[in-house]
């Protein structure tokens, strides 16, 4: 079924590989960050940072029967998660000089896994909605499972545009692909919307209606 | 593998179909109220209201190996969600005019999932044990990740009949199908029993023994 | 699909079967003596039993996409577990005599599972590296979800020497399989390894190192 450590993985396009690739890395990244804030030790770190990164690709991969999921099938996924846990433990400092950095890492992460979980979904025969929805549960499911292992309400309940930046994403690519656009530069435009709208919303303190009197409850 | 948005669903009888849509709806309402209590936006409540109504029968699909899950193969299960999570936006004040109305959403979903998890795993081959033991965990798994991302401990551990009322309706149903008893009425005798089950040891305060001596430990 | 209440498990040898059964007990014993300390009633004692005793495994066969899970296909897991539930209800005293009961209990469903998750997987044709992930995961998994259930942040991350000591045990374990160690001795010293790694790290208070600087963070 799989030869060597670094196997073909045939189901997924090298486009994909790759963007899937860097999202591992970033959300490792966000969880090692979140890690070390909670001070845990090396171990914690690494630990916060592979269930960040390769979790929300679990789930996709267990969601279309396509195990053992591409995180265990091939190692680079966790070289990837090992390496942003290692990044976060030495260069912390340099990362928390950005503003808000789990912030805006998620924000990648949220855009790439948005792109990845909804083209892998159309590969196995999705049709479109449950693969944008797909895409939706891959992009936030790492940062749940991060948010859940330290005891907070996770971001996509928390935060106004969330789910629904990882919806947009995934519905642009998912509608490129329906209509005949080029993967590579829908999958990018798919992305940066996911990105943009996110930032922006947090930097704008955008925020969706509350249901109606709910205030005086 | 499939074809347009409401492809036909070979796995599931007609029945069970319609009493997993209902529990859908349910679960997701239940989703919706706690989500409009803890003052989360219309996203917050789309999202708890999804994650509350499909989360259930995704581990369900999953552990039968059944994949893509039916959730995400068919989109009613997804508009049924968020027919939910928008009604729970729209009436909460209706609904909280109910008494206790996540407790009852929560058992009529319990009932229903209780059912057609059983009924599942059956057609997928399970012995009538591991059916009861798949129902349960269907029943139970939608409200323990709502309740879980709140924060909150879930129901099925704080409450004292709880995955009891999910066994009991299961067993029912399992037992008579074994004893060839009507499909149709069987399912609604078990779901019967759960939900009286339930909200009767609710009203009643019924609780079930705590370990000996466990009060000075 | 399968036949009576005690089906053959043909996918595990009959050594990972009676280690997976041991572990299984193991940690529902830790599940059981968790409900009582937080004074939950006998079906949530149950409850958290269950899951505490079957998660990781049930983790392990859906991401190796060997469904239904051996804890639903074989009804011995159910069985073990419940009866784990039944042990910490009746006799938690005697196991809180002894000290740190839910350490010492966890430690050994550690290693148990590091080892049945790692072969499991190497059966299933995964290669060495992601073989002792998924032993690593199998272990941590049934633990993390038992903390997360009670709304405590999972050993997993709070402690210094948890991940790594079921990472040390598979690794053995794996080690001595590329090598032609024979099975029985070699499971018997990688869960001796993580027991007595996990044990002694306690006792001993080590802790890994923080992040450079995140003292004063």
């Amino acid at each position: 079924m799989m030869e060597g450590i670094f196997p073909p993985v045939l189901q997924v396009s090298s486009l994909g590989l790759i963007l899937d690739l860097i999202g591992t890395y970033v959300f490792g990244l966000s969880g090692a960050v979140v890690a070390v804030r909670r001070r845990l030790d090396l171990f914690g770190i690494m630990v916060l940072a592979v269930a960040a990164a390769l979790a929300g690709g679990m789930i996709r991969d267990m969601a279309l029967g396509s195990t053992p999921p591409a995180a265990l099938r091939d190692s680079r996924y966790l070289v990837a998660a090992m390496l942003a846990g290692a990044t976060g433990f030495f260069f912390h400092h340099g990362i928390e000089r950005v503003s808000k950095p789990v912030m805006v890492l998620d924000a990648l992460g949220l855009g790439l896994f948005a792109i990845t979980g909804a083209g892998k979904a159309l590969l196995y025969g999705l049709s479109p909605i449950p693969a944008v929805m797909l895409g939706v549960l891959t992009a936030t499911g790492g940062g749940a499972v991060r948010d859940l292992l330290v005891a907070e309400i996770p971001r996509v309940l928390r935060e106004e545009v969330y789910a629904m930046a990882a919806l947009v994403g995934a519905a642009i690519y998912v509608a490129g692909g329906e209509w005949g656009w080029p993967g590579f530069e829908t999958a990018l435009i798919g992305i940066a919307a996911t990105v943009i709208l996110r930032i922006v919303s947090v930097w704008r303190g955008w925020s969706a209606p509350r249901a109606p009197g709910s205030d005086s409850a």
